[in-house]
């Protein structure tokens, strides 16, 4: 099965990232810009009896290893 | 004007992060995963005329800054 998990900063985090980013692109030209943010997308290949089990796994993974639930939001989505 | 941009590691380019997390999952007990590819997101705030001037200096962001030509492709979106 393929899963698609989206991985967010949440919204209350400030983002160091985006706001360096805004600037860097102001400075080489493109004022136009006003705000930047970075997310993540992990696409797994996983194996399960069901996609319910799967994406019971997958969520257990992204808190265990592949998010920061302290900084981070994940939203697991079943592709195919 | 809301523009997402897709930032993917070209599928020729080794990705050393997949293979890491995919042998750390299994570490974890999660042996059902055989592949994991990582991705970026970026989201900009961004004003400008029309869609097709905003797109046109978004691909040029991009190929200047935000992704890497080399290693990546990108894909711009606007959203609204």
């Amino acid at each position: 099965m393929r899963v698609r998990i989206e991985i967010t900063r949440r919204p209350e985090i400030a983002d160091p990232e985006g706001v360096t980013v805004v600037r860097a692109l102001q400075d080489l030209g493109f004022g136009e810009v006003t705000q930047a943010r970075f997310d993540r997308v992990i696409t797994l290949e996983v194996s399960g009896p069901s996609t319910e089990v799967v994406e019971a796994r997958v969520s257990q993974m992204c808190k265990q290893l592949l998010a920061n639930p302290v900084l981070e939001d994940f939203r697991v989505v079943i592709e195919e």
